[in-house]
């Protein structure tokens, strides 16, 4: 799949990219990531792409036309199946979003930054409005970071122990049981015996027991859709 | 304030510093960011930090004694409010858990990586677990400087415009209503006719009716606290 990301701060995005999974992603062909500075779409002698809000509000606002240029330049190389814009006010982003996205060919992802984007680029030539959480970021470039990183991860092939994934928090629907590594006592800390027991079906038995009851402690909203 | 980061990979949390308002918080010595890898704090030679996790579960997991061993470092120079760690299944990052940090005096970040930290961290060193979604990415990195952009925002002082800050999404309870900025019409999308009024009470009028119908249609959710 490709993935287009459209920012006035594409370093943000690419330290993200060279540092992780996604990388491992790109090296094997399974993801391409295009990087795109707004400001190489600017018509303006100062390649800026903010200006004052209307009606005198405070804060900067990234303007229509910029945004306009560069996803039209792209929409005619290729089809893309959605144009996200990160937001707030959007959608939630979840597992569930991640693995769908990972199954499309071309996408689009739009960082928002200042005060926000000029709301006719919401209206016109955004296509899906998704927000990590209810709080406000200086901009939308960490956040395409990670939906690029949660969608790349679950892409067959991207990381090196599919098992792995398939076993992460949410892919069933429950919180992930606890993990633990060598030592197996450490300052007196143990760690739980059944682990070391080498007893298979009494391992899988604690871990799905581990589960249930974190989930049922921490998220029990989790519980009524599983 | 201080906050003081630890991962594998402190190269992500730091390109993220360098473009963002945490860099101008920092400059204006507001906060201090201070990163900590965690291979640093390694006893191997090869400065690895995870094993393979006790009862043959896929993935890797990081090792109690480095993480102990950077955290208690720090400890023993200052004293610590919080030591927050990232995980999808801790309590919600909200901008209120960001107001709240941004009222601390010293935190630290530990980062998770790989498919976890051993268990024994989380129950002995960490005080506070943070999440920023139902979804599960390659390292705490991202979520880290997430949580670090979202507290240096906040903080008096850090960007330009404090009333910016305040008009943000969710600071009132309520979603921040459309921005929009010049040109007043572009490709025949205008711009609505009140904000080129100039009618001071009229803006402020439509710009609460917009948040209040945006909140009403997109989060309902949020009007039940209101």
């Amino acid at each position: 799949m490709r993935i287009d990301i459209v920012s006035v701060f594409p370093e943000i995005i690419e330290g993200a990219i060279q540092n992780s999974i996604m990388k491992r992603a790109r090296e094997k062909g399974l993801v391409e990531f295009h990087l795109h500075n707004l400001r190489d779409y600017s018509l303006d002698k100062h390649r800026r792409v903010d200006d004052y809000p209307f009606g005198g509000e405070a804060g900067m606002v990234m303007q229509v036309e910029p945004i306009d240029r560069v996803i039209s330049h792209l929409k005619s190389q290729r089809e893309y199946d959605e144009v996200i814009f990160t937001s707030p006010d959007g959608e939630p982003f979840t597992q569930s979003t991640a693995n769908e996205l990972s199954l499309m060919k071309n996408l689009i992802i739009l960082c928002g930054h200042y005060k926000g984007v000029d709301y006719r680029v919401r209206e016109h030539l955004v296509t899906r409005e998704l927000s990590i959480g209810d709080f406000v970021l200086t901009g939308g470039e960490l956040v395409a970071a990670m939906i690029a990183d949660a969608v790349a991860r679950v892409i067959p092939g991207a990381i090196g122990d599919e098992q792995s994934a398939l076993s992460d928090s949410f892919q069933d629907g429950l919180l992930a049981p606890p993990v633990y590594t060598r030592p197996a006592e450490y300052k007196g800390w143990k760690v739980p015996e059944v682990l070391l027991s080498g007893h298979e079906r009494k391992i899988a038995e604690w871990r799905h027991e581990q589960s249930l009851e974190r989930t049922k402690k921490r998220r029990p909203d989790l519980l009524q859709e599983y």
